[in-house]
């Protein structure tokens, strides 16, 4: 899409939208205008799939968000600015963004205290009852979209949303240079924690999974190890993980982007005393867990839920210095018109990452 | 008893001791010397009674801590000087102190990096092998002993160690002033965990329990709301909770002092979104937790283990300022020669705390 | 001003306003209107007078802001909700509020990092071009005005605004409960500063300042210790703080709230190896400074710079616990009529607070 | 020197002693003893020369530390075990250390909780009355000496000292990454800031200097920029900084590793506002000082003062992963009998940093 070419009336706003679990259609819906000076219209270039969108595609909610109204799927894409409203200065048509799609209220506690993340008021894209990106044109606050460099394609810019997702976690877990990382799972975001938690100069970063294909891809990506988990007890595994990569007395971190139990379980085995276990990925909502492991090594334990103030920029910022290689995670390119396909895909486990698309994009 | 009578020669070294569950003996031991001039022998005046010290009279261990050979019980002590190496700057004969009941090795990464409490090489009181302080004269690095103001007495003194816990578990939550904090458990930790809570500064102190009189003296005590627990579910309850102190957000901090696992429950759910818990009590290795509250509300969950740097200065300044009323918890003083009815008194849940005067102690 | 007189059409919007260094008129202003759903119009109720105010009536200048267009005077009011916008869920007509007298941006980089004081596009009250509070109306964003408890008197409430910017200056100087903390000036934010330091649990909090009068009431209303600085070094007056207060290895928070060259120099003597100094007060761009005092004690040393997330509801806490006895402050109240002669007193120190009424207050 | 011929008896404890100003003398001293279980002792192979050392070679004295008597120099060295107490489990005779030179009290607050740095009763060597490291032996508690792994040469093991002094002052700086760091002075710490600034993540390093060669080392060294410093005032050195780096808002963090009186008058300038500016480098005791730009940017400054715990580790990971290149430092290395010409080529500038041979070590 050529940006001589970014005209809102020769744009498509072709959406998928999610109408109910498994049923999507392809709808042209009206193009959005701009509602303050303050926003910008996007034209969306690609698009990634995300776990939740799937579970949304699936099963028509996550916990107490339920689908009820048709709602366009997507969140993590990168696109063109079409159009920008008198008072933004940062942005102008053609420059090519990652889009954060979410955005807070601004005046509650949470967001004037710098945690907008944590905003009640928060409008996210794809999460009922807010309609999503896999869509032609795309209305937003200025400051919640993000100029790339040069050096970020488009594609690269749509998966900065899970690498934003990663920075954060790394950040809750407070990785300090030397220090070492075990990060449960290595779908996605487990990747992505590894490869940030190297670059913010942890000097062993070991992944763990039960999939050895995935550990074989974490050791090429980012990993100084990995370890295949085995159907032994937490603690066993635990023990096992601290022996293999030399760490008697545990990891100064770990980080779960599984959110299944008997990581969980592992993750607290295996911090040292005094160490840090942020909890990364989404599972189920309440786990047997060692709670007298977490005391008595007076381990800090965080929750960790999207990005916020620094973490686009960082990531955008860890990419243009080639510090992670995100296009790595990059399986597949589809188009628009094959979106059902990729959900699919992503479903079965065949692909990392795959990108959609958008609807005025030729690929 | 008199300074002037602290004559070595003259003071009886009677040590209460666990030989095996629920056998004890009474057993003049031999005098402690000064093994470095960086230490001191202190001749114990008055001892309070912990709920590990119990628990190794009735069940012989604690975890992996087996008492294997008869050990000293006791670790809550306050005492007054015999002798003080020839390093010894800050203390002097005759000078009473609230005793710290481990000392660490100062060597390791831990020690060093400030996180004394963490020290795996810890010498502490009562913890097999070590023998505690129902005794007559205890030998410890000065550093580890704290002179008390003129204001503060020995009995007062002997309670510093459990608001030493309180306090640590406090910074654990770092609370701030104009916060609220909700402690899980009205018992001697969890009363003084409010009090180092109000303290603090915190506005609003919510006392929960399952037992009114307990509540009762919480209110007199330090905290300005309480809480009787229903049989309803954790939700149920810390629903309740906010609503009767009036947290529709959830308190900034959930201190548990109780170990219970329907408390621990229903500390993540009172907790607000972006707060702190600290488990601050003992109880089951492994419970039922709500693992996506704390992930999802971007939860700071932390360990607390004993007490490090400050920890005893700050309290004995509490109890010297009467921001703490400290001596309120004393329900009654017995001789040495009725230590194991003492022990007796707190299984049975009839005291909150019971101290017992050292062997040299006429009352 | 009673509540049901609330209306708009009946409201004098006469304001107090500077035409050039020390020429001043009363001028009746238009009404102000509600720009946005998110805000509020207030009636004025009092307003203080700070430093900075008289310096703008005398010098018609601060650094580079220079009052080149006749500009309303004040920043410090409290006063009465008249009209809400519809966004509008916490204040409602009647309301009684303290103000914000400054919103920022909301979308720059310090203002989503929680850091808005630091945003460059504040609207700030009384700083040219800016109108200030010295006027019938004010409108203001509904989350910059913040609700007064019942306890709270309306004329408490126009100091909030000096009382937030001393709870900004102790947490810049992270004061911890048990600490000793040194104030250098007697002075309203100085007073303040020594009020909120022992709020935050400050053991010991020491006022420094030239004129004894001030120490003395320094002395009433918060501090434990007091010093009249002598015509000595810097050296000589901080060795003599740290005897006088029985700090022998230096105070572990120093603040200046003077913006004197000589006690700054003696802040950095006066504060302990590893301890902070916050410069809090105002003066010349450039002084003689101790650096290696701050190098070789590893100082840290922060300014602080008016107030931001949670330090006005803070303040308010303070004042409604009865932790900080504000009203003290307040040595007389004027009617709006005689704003002049309020100036003058303040630049002739005759006043410690002077607070002026609201065009529509009678008393 | 073998390993195998690490012989108490067979090696000479050959010191370099300075016995007034420009008066040093070669002296064989006799050979220590352990003190302690827990201490070791070691064969020196390498030294550097640091500023200080010249600086007590040229003046007898820094500040109030005077050189009364006889005093050998040195302390920045690495050696080869060559006894270890019986206490001591992570070393044994053969092993390759890096020595931290000075060792602290344990006992103190400041070591207790994790500050020993700032311990007053440090010992620390080269600083009179205590001796240095140029000599053939050096006692020392275990716990102050850090083995080398393999990769690690005894060269490199030399400067761990003066890259331990960089660490401290990066992390005072608490640099984060992402962002951009500002280095006043190329000189050896100055180089070594720069170089752990990146590898903690800082994505532009700027140096600043008055020479051109030691910007031109800077660059292929570690520095993304460089400036050399003009004959202009600070304000207009600090602009064109941010304008030659892209950095319009000014720095996250400026480093003086200077003590250059117009290089700290810069660095304040220069930082951003809410941004860090630590003080590294000594200098005069009293300079001008742009007081208010830091009070209204809302700076922390901070000074830096030797290394406290975690310090030496990272520094020798950051050699041993290849992050700091420090054998790029070393322009000559000479042998024992020629350390009073090493002396000299440092005072006329004529390295960057020079190693000393130990006098059991053939070159």
């Amino acid at each position: 899409m050529a940006t001589q070419t970014l005209n809102r009336d020769e744009i498509s706003n072709l959406s998928f939208i999610l109408n109910k679990p498994y049923d999507v259609s392809y709808e042209e819906r009206p193009k959005p205008a701009l509602n303050s000076p303050h926003d910008v219209i996007v034209a969306v270039n690609y698009t990634g799939i995300c776990g939740s969108d799937v579970h949304y595609w699936h099963h028509g909610a996550i916990g107490h968000f339920v689908v009820k109204d048709p709602m366009v799927l997507g969140h993590e894409s990168a696109g063109t600015i079409i159009e920008a409203g008198n008072a933004v200065t940062h942005l102008k048509p053609g420059d090519r963004v990652a889009i954060e799609p979410g955005y807070s209220c601004r005046r509650c506690g949470d967001c004037r205290a710098g945690k907008y993340n944590l905003c009640e008021g928060m409008v996210f894209a794809a999460t009922p009852p807010h309609d999503g990106t896999l869509t032609g044109l795309w209305a937003s606050p200025a400051d919640f979209c993000y100029k790339l460099p040069e050096s970020v394609s488009l594609q690269e810019g749509a998966l900065i949303e899970p690498l934003a997702v990663a920075v954060h976690i790394v950040k809750q877990a407070v990785v300090q240079p030397g220090q070492s990382v075990v990060v449960m799972g290595a779908g996605p975001v487990g990747l992505l924690c590894a490869a940030v938690a190297k670059a913010y100069g942890a000097s062993k970063v070991v992944s763990v999974d039960i999939v050895q294909s995935k550990l074989d891809f974490a050791k090429e990506f980012a990993s100084t190890h990995t370890y295949l988990s085995q159907r032994i007890s937490p603690e066993e595994n635990a023990k096992a993980i601290k022996e293999h990569a030399g760490l008697p007395k545990g990891a100064d971190a770990v980080i779960d982007a599984s959110g299944a139990e008997p990581s969980i379980q592992t993750s607290l085995h295996t911090v040292r005393t005094g160490g840090t276990y942020v909890q990364g990925g989404m599972g189920k909502s309440d786990i047997n867990f060692p709670i007298m492991a977490m005391c008595l090594k007076e381990v800090t334990a965080r929750g960790s839920f999207r990005y916020g103030p620094g973490d686009y920029e960082l990531a955008i910022e860890l990419v243009a210095s080639g510090k992670v290689d995100i296009k790595k995670l990059v399986t597949t390119v589809v188009p628009f018109s094959r979106a059902e396909e990729a959900f699919k895909k992503v479903k079965e486990g065949e692909v990392i990452k795959i990108l959609i698309a958008g609807p005025n994009e030729k690929i």
